[in-house]
């Protein structure tokens, strides 16, 4: 089913149908009834509990049949050996939608993903869409229907507004909403998935994308289960113009162990995660927090106001102010370009004691002073050197006389200048800022805050006008390798030089003599290199010897080796032995690619050495990538510099070394069934081409995996 | 003059005049009058106002020499002009302190760097201290002596506690008070040092180390100007068990050219500034937040339950928390140890469906039975395998059913574990919060936020339990160098090795027979380099011939190595040709040393080639340093894995690393008023001993800067 289609009955259901209702508003099947009421859902509500004629002041049904309609939505509020029959009994009355709370599925077991598979087979059925099980429900928030047992409703509802939140995590979406309501943000809808045995993330995402009540998509993600569905929901959401703000927890090895004991879902690699995100337009943030500042912001500044780069102007009273921006603004990749003369004149002349390059620090003056303050602002405003400005306004707005003085100045910015993106850092009584936001500037209270707000709010635009993924067309599957392949480097290389990648010249020999011939043929100086399958670590076994310069030198060291090979590894097989040519180059890669239990295969690359290990510098896709793919995983390595002629260097070619890449996403996605990881260590760049030197394919052992 | 000497006068004053006092209270000479009579000061004080007979319902005085005593602490809220005419007034009437507000000196410019020459030898003749110029005061909470003009004020004073706070920067040290007291955290002193013409961040520290008001100490730094006072006051505070912690600011490129533009002050190094507070026991944090929680949760812990490692558990009522810290925790060093069996039989008996591990998610029902949730904590906290726990409770405290059950619980943990310390997650309203602080239970509101501060905590416990650092004994000023040292690679080499750096047996010789002869002395393959003093870069002009293997190569070699150098750099000038023996080993590093306008001579280490550079792993710190000291920055290097022997390597020789570090640092302090840099690159690690292959020394153009 296409992500997001039949959601509809859910989000905005006429009529609600509770199974198990309860008559106490605390217990999981009393609240929605409780919070329905309270909030005034204006649809019908149907508590269902076979003993109790009227539940919380309400008309209670026995059973689902005596309704009087088949309802939009049903909750299933009852314990889990239960629910697989009121699902059946809900698909069978024709219910549209259904939510389930209860928990004891999947993430118990086997007998427990037994019975959430039996949820799934009756929803489907009928194409009833079921969210949950293990889930907190969904709340629409402008028509009140509240499908929700989360305790942060009790205390009152979140203003409507145009933030949509799904989430895996139940209480870490009821979270986000609790924390953006007590911001002054106003929500559209929320939705928790649960275990999703139905409805999932992409889903969510995809409703959002069409709802004309959300501008901007938070979303909280602890596995994404299925790759094509989420890219599917991102693409729907960037065509949209909607921004998809995406806080992903278990990124750490701790986190993930704990993640996969709460859901029972596997984890695909986090880097793999951040990659699809940003190959598909959605922005990634690292906190709580982040994720609702920057909804925050965007939801106010869309969808003409992002700022167009990073570079940011900040105009203080207060020179720590703008020092710390400065800092925080670097911190996150943003700059500070220096003002125009004009701008800098026009200040100075306003404040002759002024710093007038950027930061501006205009002096307690700037306050004291409300001429000053809006001609100051105006000015930087009015200045195209900078795509951005953050005012920080600290206790401000909390001195009534100051309060006046920057709303006014800030009144005549908007008029003047409505189409320019100014972030106030700023804290303050709520009704001032609810002001502030109702004016057109959103507010962050923290400077560090304020510029990962402001950086991911350039990558945001920059999102959104990217041209879209041309992703490679569909690859083949390919025929089945030879055991060669498997079974040593040579194998490996020829069966990726099939696949277009660059390989040397070698040839597997049997004796002495057929070295020295392949060796002076090939041209001196020659590498020996022992060929078993057995033997993957061929140095430490005294297995590969270079800059052999002549055919005795050859015929020496070939039977040297076979003996030295024979005492240290007596079992191993030996396949012969390896000549190949001594090559020299400028810069080594490591290239790789496996299958991830999620994303399915995906391509790795690396500087060579053991520097891609120590610094983690590498960069990985799902494959299969374009060479346009593969030049932005290049460049994104802090290494990059190294291949680009960094420092008087050479450039290597790195057209040769984004053919390879491609070229390897492509093999491992045809190979995909029997092949589970390629290491290509190292690929050889040159000024002019590029080798493959050592090469490893590991088959897959059973079929592909199913999760 | 000894850090923090006379400071009593300053922060416990029993007097305060105010030159320059205002009727008008929103002037910078009429706030602090009327705050002082809004909060009570009990002391004297004495309006000075030439003009008017009564301030603010106070009797004023025309002069200093009218008030009927000299006063502890003098204000002075006259222009800057007029400034040092008052302070000079207040020397001679025998004032034992005085705060200078008013701006318009050193961040002027030469004038007012003049001016505030004056300032400074008016104070520093009679012993009177100076707090000032261009800053906002200080202010002693308890015994409400408010010497500020800060705005921060007029809407509450914090509440007396044992913060104590020393910014450079005014507004940001009113800002982290003010931000102190809206959560919560109660204040002793603070103190703004401004243009520091007398009194400086180190008198501050210094004099709240003594201070029996302050348990904790937190500074706001933008630049130090005197590094030997700043460690002595580090040294006091550490030996007195009161943790610094550490916002510094202008840390970027931006950030420090704002800041030079706002005080004057040369920026240090900020890698050396960092080192420095490591060294003596600091804590640098990354933003104000972090501050104020940081500094909340250590003066509550203090002084006995300061999480003694990094182990920390989290207990839970929800799996999406549990993960969500288990990132953040990860990300800042922390671990999550598995919990003993015992503990984790204790929760799943309690709880069959908990995850037990760590984080241990005892699911919502751990907050629906009170008796569950203090025998979950219980066994938790029992639990010796962590070091810290930490419990979120996100919208917890708003439920009153749940905000009883949980303090009740976690009163009985405090009674039955008073030396654990647990930290909640959590926020609420103020009267919750207020009662666990007051139980003994630091409360911060942020997921990353809470484990930043319990990694910063373990950090504090380690600094004040290291060994203090043994400083190397002071090195003599060392005889001038040859004028060869500055010349060529081998002159600076020959002076490293009289330093007792390793070198090799090279050779500078001035025609090819002796090329030849000097070769065959020490062996081949041998190196040929030109040397000129004009020629740092050899390689371009073709001046560096490697793996020359016989006497003829050799002359061969010379020969064509000179013809070369001079037809593409015909003016350099020509000192000869070195012959050096080839040497091979496992590792480069890069040694320099240079003087830092701050610091003065710093040595620095990061592994060789580029990568030092593209990935910025390099560790620098005041020269001298000890061998222990040395190995501590190698270890620090991201790299260091490399040089100890990683993926199969052979580990290189630390010690002879540790020992040329460790020289080349008594070089740099020995030479420091004719060496302003030295380049040792590389420096070849070999499994046996070290040599430097390649070294540059820069002389100083002038002698020793003055700032």
């Amino acid at each position: 089913m296409r992500p997001g289609e039949g959601l509809d009955a859910l989000m905005a259901p006429r009529s609600i149908a509770i199974i198990g209702a309860s008559q106490d508003a605390t217990k999981i099947g009393g609240r929605p009834v409780d919070l329905l009421r309270r909030y005034s859902y204006a649809g019908q509500i149907y508590p269902v509990n076979p003993k109790a004629p009227v539940v919380q002041g309400l008309q209670a049904y026995a059973s689902l049949d005596e309704l009087p309609e088949a309802p939009d939505l049903a909750i299933i509020a009852v314990d889990a050996e239960k629910a697989p029959e009121a699902v059946e009994q809900c698909a069978g009355r024709g219910v549209r939608s259904v939510v389930v709370f209860s928990s004891g599925f999947a993430e118990l077991g086997e007998k427990g993903r037994a019975m959430q598979d039996r949820l799934r087979v009756a929803a489907r059925r009928t194409g009833m869409r079921l969210l949950g099980p293990n889930c907190l429900g969904a709340v629409s928030v402008a028509d009140r229907a509240i499908a929700t047992f989360s305790i942060v409703l009790e205390h009152s509802l979140p203003a409507a507004g145009s933030l949509g939140i799904v989430s895996q995590s139940g209480n870490l979406g009821s979270f986000t909403m609790r924390m953006a309501s007590d911001r002054g943000v106003g929500v559209s809808r929320f939705m928790t998935t649960g275990n999703e045995c139905d409805i999932d993330i992409a889903d969510g995402i995809a409703w959002l994308a069409r709802d004309p009540a959300t501008k901007v998509i938070l979303c909280c993600v602890e596995a994404c289960r299925d790759a094509g569905r989420l890219i599917a929901a991102l693409t729907e959401a960037r065509d949209a113009g909607k921004p998809v703000l995406v806080l992903k927890i278990g990124t750490s090895a701790a986190g993930q162990a704990a993640a996969a004991s709460h859901t029972g879902a596997l984890a695909g690699s986090d880097a793999v995660f951040d990659a699809l995100l940003a190959r598909h337009g959605a922005v990634r943030v690292r906190s709580i927090e982040e994720l609702i500042e920057l909804g925050h912001a965007a939801s106010i500044l869309l969808p003409d106001r992002l700022p167009k780069g990073p570079r940011l102007a900040v105009v203080t009273a207060s020179g720590g102010f703008g020092v710390l921006l400065a800092d925080a603004a670097q911190a996150v990749g943003l700059s500070l370009p220096e003002l125009s003369e004009a701008t800098q004149r026009t200040i100075l002349e306003l404040v002759p004691f002024a710093s007038a390059r950027n930061p501006v620090d205009a002096t307690a003056q700037m306050s004291s002073r409300p001429d000053l303050l809006q001609k100051i602002l105006s000015a930087v405003v009015a200045d195209d050197r900078s795509d951005v400005i953050v005012l920080p306004l600290p206790f401000s707005l909390h001195m009534p006389r100051l309060r006046s003085v920057y709303m006014e100045a800030l009144r005549h910015i908007r008029a003047h200048y409505p189409d320019r993106p100014v972030i106030l850092c700023v804290d303050g009584p709520p009704d001032a800022l609810a002001e502030l936001h109702a004016m057109g500037y959103p507010t962050i209270a923290s400077f560090d805050g304020c510029c990962a707000v402001v950086a991911a709010l350039a990558r945001l635009q920059a999102a959104a006008k990217a041209p879209k993924d041309a992703s490679p067309s569909a690859i083949a599957k390919a025929l089945p390798l030879s055991a060669e392949a498997f079974r040593h480097e040579l194998g490996a290389k020829r069966a990726l030089a099939d696949a277009g990648l660059p390989v040397l010249a070698e040839q597997l020999v049997s004796n002495a003599d057929a070295a020295a011939h392949a060796a002076s043929e090939m041209g001196f100086p020659v590498v020996l290199k022992i060929a078993s399958p057995d033997l993957p670590h061929k140095t430490e076994v005294g297995g590969v010897a270079i800059g052999l310069r002549s055919e005795a030198e050859v015929r020496q060291t070939h039977a040297e080796m076979l003996s030295r090979v024979a005492a240290k590894a007596p079992h191993a097989a030996i396949d012969g032995v390896i000549v190949a040519p001594m090559a020299q180059g400028l810069s080594e890669l490591i290239l790789g690619s496996r299958i991830d239990p999620v994303f399915g295969p995906v391509v790795m690359v690396g500087l060579g050495g053991i520097f891609a290990e120590i610094f983690q510098d590498t960069a990985v896709q799902m494959a299969p990538v374009s060479e346009t793919q593969a030049m932005a995983m290049l460049t994104s390595l802090r290494a990059f510099a190294v291949l680009n002629g960094a420092r008087g260097r050479r450039r290597a070619d790195l057209e040769a070394a984004v053919q390879a890449i491609a070229a390897l996403s492509r093999f491992a996605v045809a190979h995909a069934e029997s092949v589970s990881e390629v290491d290509i260590n190292p690929l050889l760049l040159k000024a002019e081409g590029a080798v493959a030197l050592d090469a490893l394919i590991v088959p897959r052992t059973s079929g592909p995996q199913q999760h």
